[in-house]
């Protein structure tokens, strides 16, 4: 049974106008499948080409880790999102040479510079299936054990995978441990930075325009992958060459209007649209309220703590933007899901389902799995309000050192049985977070985080409570209190080198340390390992138990003339849908594109709505060439999809039906953060950049003749 | 010259597709010269019935002092906003019987329960031009003997019309003391209160949705006018019978569709669309951002002061709601006009008059009257800071002590020479006014307030300083201080009773009087009067200088093919244009017709997004009966219109092409604050409630049988 692959017996002709026909982040290998929805949608190349990993478009589509880019040029050019390339335009920026403000054009290869020695591309060459070799050792187990055979059988095809030196490779579950997809990706490592507008044009609106349609965002840049002479990744050097690879996409000069078709290739994070009906009530009953009030209380901590003090506002400026992110995406997932009606809609859908399955000759294993697997997530909300707060119990230095111990004690096995993580390959990681920790951490604002959330903890029911965390933090928050207070009295690991030094010590001399905060860490670590073990325990479980749900599921969306995707997990997926308008509630009309008129309106002079005067000269004089919308008869900025996105997409190309590059995703409207858990065709849209505008400023605006010659694109 | 009717010399036939096509207030009796226009823009009637004001519609269409109405029934039934009503509704609320909450439905006239002594309902009946019986004593003479000349001949006009009993008669400026009008009106005062939905319904999103298109509002209430059983105006009595007005509207059973011809009546109550180009660059770029600032800061004056103390805040709270207001209304006020860029579009407007006007034959004396205007309006802006800022220095209980002086003084003349606010007619609101101050007052909240003005007053140039104000407040803000304390530790007016027995004094017991807010107000009076006569004399030249500007204004217009209403004076006009969607920014169309899923997807629970639950249970059957749209296939609530509306035309009724009544008036977009200086047909739209809103929840969800029938409507 395992040795057929699911998505292969899913040929299925979807139904027209069978419901949420534009849903779908399918693996490449299942678009030949989908030839008639493609055909129907307005595809006009061929399927199984655009399948195939080693021809455009896909073999141009590729990943910056946690962001998507694609190739447009035979030399390497990459085009990606002005956030994506954030990092590499701060690194190059001086007081002086300010290329965040002013932007940064290359005028040679010669100029181009350096992303910095972290900058990554990979190239994703080989995607195949190894379902059986990785379940091998687990059938027959249970639990921890099948956790373990799973966990130790990826980590062996890793390995074995990475012996091709320039090659990065994971092990990839599809459809919740019912396949399993080798990855092999080439690391380009000298990748250099060539052309990046002002960040007034790349992100234009910034957090107050963030999840917003209307959009008016330049958020583009190239970059360049180099290698060595022998075409080899390599590290850094002057006298590497451009990458030739071995496809690139062709930029559209045709119109974008609303209707047209439009798909999106890219490297999605994480979404949870097949999980249980009882997940999907965990997640929005409990999970995301509690969320919104968890992170809430911790900004409030935060702020308070800083209090008017610049230095501890702007060592936790940081923090505070990701968790006031957290926070915005949860208050979006709960009222999404929520006018979604998620909870009910998921039910009536698993109820449909099981009383489907009921009916079906081998229906009794499937039903006693399912069963099981119920009886398992009912077994973790027991724990939930536990498993949820301890994470938030060990905050920065205290995480550290948790970690310290950690790596200690990992490091005295053997490399391939070290825990995920702390393995030879995740130490420069963990050696960066440490270093990092140092403009992210005063011990006055940790020690109140600590505080709101042991103030959490002592109201658990006393089941819940972990001897090892109340040997360290007392029974009530008055013990607390003073035992926190002397935790960062005692510590010397707010000073980087010690902090560094400690990376390097085994377990017997961090046993002897007396550092208040590694002591406090080394009385939790059995808890730590102990609580591991239980969720891998579950882990496993769920992950033997889940793949008769996923069977039951697509067997089930079969009947119903649907194929079925897996859950978004960071690997390469093909969407496809429209150019789409929104209405976003009663009495209001979205449209597909936006034009420059909008930046004027939006403008204020005065941070994120400064456009520069180059731009607003230019929207003024009006001369727009050959980017000019016909109809519109004006540059048009942004267009809306309902194309299937989340994050791990900004950056993915968005190709017009003969798979010519159209627009660079970069956003999601509001109305469709819930979208990671279910997909509303009402609302789900996502944001690109018209190529068009990007010709534009290339052309009119900030002059890149040189980008324009190269991607075969009209001078203006 | 004068003895031609401006209006009737502008018989001019708009050209197809002429520039703000749907701009304009008319006076009735320019309709029927409008007669090209209105069957142009789809008007199915007979302008010169329409211009009846004995006749319906506009016999209908009453004004209820800052708010219109109309009848629509042969009994006196009427119409009009809730907001109109709430007076009403509060009065006749008990903590038993809240009819704010819950609403109110008379189910016979007897229960219909009276609006209050001060209710009023005004019929016009006449509205004759006496521009000559006016200016008759004013003719070759100048300043404040030209203002008082005209002031004369209006009160001794209104006196004479209000002979007739039961009538109240004004004199309105039209065309800027181009033309005055003797307005009559029949005053009914036994009004009651017939039916209100709940404040749920009939204000849904409050503040929230002030302003706000999409709307979702039930904004409409029901009242009776009764006469004396002679059929003659009279104050309340059970022995009253309902009014028989002269006409009844209509109400429209048929659909509202998108691009439908529509038109509205009413009191509108100021625009200043003819002012110079010169008060239109005053406006924007001193008086607005000049109230801006003033507002914000006396609120922020305000709200520290009364600080965390509930009875300071409870005694603010109106003022603060008003100043809120205020300040919001400049904001749109100034980001409408500079949208619009109108003060280059009314520079350029008017330079080109000019130039049109000096090739004319008899532009000589027009030329120099207008640039004697121009000097009048330049010498404005020099005390023009000191003249915005003096009024802020007399607020609340010492304002009172200056109009009880002032009264004193005025007394002492024949009832016709006294000031315009302080004849016999006035005292009645003078008193209800001083009653009323012991609700607002507190005098920690208003030194800071006198502190806060007194300090700017400090900051203006010596020369514009007023030597009385010096001689109360002192010479810079540590005197003012001082005295400020002093002022209000030696007055007895916070006692009602006190205050209330000085309205009764003469002038010389108010001399003697040792009260220190009234020896201020006595020290300041000399000022006041100077500055009032200084007031006068410019406003008499403008008076009689404005003249040339509107005949010079009318005359370019005319050769543009355009004819000109006078701006809004609170006299019945008449607005025509369409059913209209608005786009007011790129990107966004608004649609013209909301729905009830609007309300539903709005509603939170919790005010004011609190839609009572009938009302949600009967939108969930979805029964509409006759009144669901036919295309839309639900229940529609508000709509938008182009119509040329402004603060006074709430409640009026908005008429389809055969008058029948499908809306009633109740806000304007917040894109068209700045309508009442420049009409900018982009943003111009006025919202709506659906009459058959109004009429399905009369069928269905708070029903009042009684009054569909008496309208003539189907019950369902």
């Amino acid at each position: 049974m395992r040795s057929q692959p699911l998505a292969a017996a899913l040929a299925l002709t979807l139904a027209a106008g069978a419901a949420h026909a534009d849903e779908g982040m399918w693996m490449p290998s299942q678009l030949p499948q989908l030839q008639a929805q493609l055909a129907a949608a307005g595809f006009r190349g061929d399927p199984a080409a655009l399948a195939n990993l080693n021809r455009a478009p896909l073999a141009a589509v590729v990943s910056l880790g946690g962001c998507t880019a694609s190739f447009v040029s035979a030399q390497g050019l990459i085009v990606t999102n002005h956030h994506c390339a954030m990092g590499a335009i701060q690194l190059n920026s001086t007081p002086e040479r300010n290329l965040i403000r002013d932007g940064f054009i290359a005028d040679s290869q010669a100029q181009e510079v350096s992303a910095g020695a972290a900058a990554r591309v990979w190239v994703t060459q080989g995607f195949d299936r190894i379902t059986d070799r990785i379940l091998a050792g687990a059938h027959g187990k249970t639990g921890r054990a099948y956790f373990d055979a799973v966990d130790a059988a990826k980590k062996a095809a890793v390995a074995e995978c990475e012996q091709d030196a320039g090659h990065r490779c994971s092990v990839a579950d599809m459809y919740y441990g019912s396949e399993f997809y080798l990855i092999k990706q080439l690391e380009l490592k000298d990748i250099r930075l060539v052309y990046a507008p002002p960040v007034s044009i790349g992100n234009y609106g910034d957090e107050i325009d963030n999840f917003v349609w209307p959009r008016h965002v330049g958020d583009f840049s190239f970059y360049r992958a180099y290698v060595g002479k022998d075409g080899k990744p390599a590290a850094f050097s002057k006298d590497n060459v451009p990458y030739q690879p071995p496809a690139w996409l062709t930029v559209s000069t045709a119109p974008v209007r609303q209707g047209d078709f439009a798909m999106v290739a890219g490297y999605p994070g994480t979404t949870y649209r097949h999980r249980t009906a009882s997940e999907f009530a965990h997640q929005i009953d409990w999970l995301l309220p509690n969320r919104v009030e968890m992170y809430d209380g911790l900004i409030h901590t935060i702020e308070a703590a800083a209090g008017s003090d610049a230095g501890k506002q702007v060592l936790y400026a940081s923090t505070l933007a990701s968790y006031k992110n957290t926070l915005k995406r949860a208050q979006g997932e709960l009222e999404g899901l929520r006018r979604s009606d998620a909870i009910r809609v998921r039910r009536g859908d698993e109820a449909a389902m099981l009383a489907w399955l009921g009916k079906q000759s081998d229906a009794n294993a499937k039903l006693t799995d399912i069963r099981a697997l119920q009886a398992q997530l009912d077994a973790g909300d027991a724990t939930g309000a536990r498993d949820f707060l301890l994470p938030f119990l060990r905050p920065g230095m205290l995480g550290a050192a948790v970690q310290l111990q950690r790596l200690a004690l990992e490091r005295g096995k053997p490399d391939a049985q070290r825990d995920t993580g702390y393995q030879q390959r995740d130490e420069a990681m963990i050696e960066g977070g440490l270093k990092q920790l140092q403009r992210r951490y005063d011990p006055v604002v940790e020690k109140a985080i600590l505080r709101f959330a042991l103030a959490r903890y002592f109201t658990l029911p006393v089941a819940q409570r972990v001897p090892e965390f109340d040997t360290v933090f007392g029974k009530d928050m008055a013990e607390a209190t003073a035992r926190v207070d002397a935790l960062y009295a005692g510590t010397h690991l707010g000073d980087e080198a010690t902090r560094l030094a400690a990376m390097h010590m085994d377990a017997a001399q961090l046993a002897a340390s007396t550092d208040s905060l590694l002591r406090a860490a080394a009385t939790l670590q059995p808890a730590l390992l102990r609580l591991e073990n239980e969720a891998k325990q579950r882990a496993g479980e769920l992950l033997r138990l889940r793949p008769a749900y996923m069977q039951a599921l697509i067997a089930y969306r079969q009947s119903q003339g649907r194929a079925v995707y897996p859950d978004a997990n960071s690997t390469l997926r093909v969407s496809f849908g429209r150019v789409s308008t929104l209405s976003p509630r009663d009495g209001v009309d979205y449209r597909a594109l936006t034009t420059v008129a909008g930046i004027v309106e939006k403008n204020t002079g005065v941070v994120p709505f400064d456009a520069p005067k180059p731009l607003l000269n230019a929207i003024a004089r009006g001369d727009f060439g050959s980017t000019a919308d016909p109809e519109l008869k004006t540059q048009t900025v942004d267009f809306l999809t309902n194309l299937d996105t989340t994050g791990g997409n900004s950056g993915s190309p968005v190709l017009d039906a003969q798979g010519r590059l159209i627009g660079l995703n970069f956003d999601s409207n509001w109305e469709a953060v819930s979208a990671s858990w279910m997909y509303d065709p009402r609302y789900k849209r996502a944001i690109h950049v018209d190529m068009r505008y990007l010709r534009w400023l290339l052309a009119k605006v900030y002059p890149a003749p040189r980008l324009l010659q190269e991607m075969q694109l009209p001078a203006e």
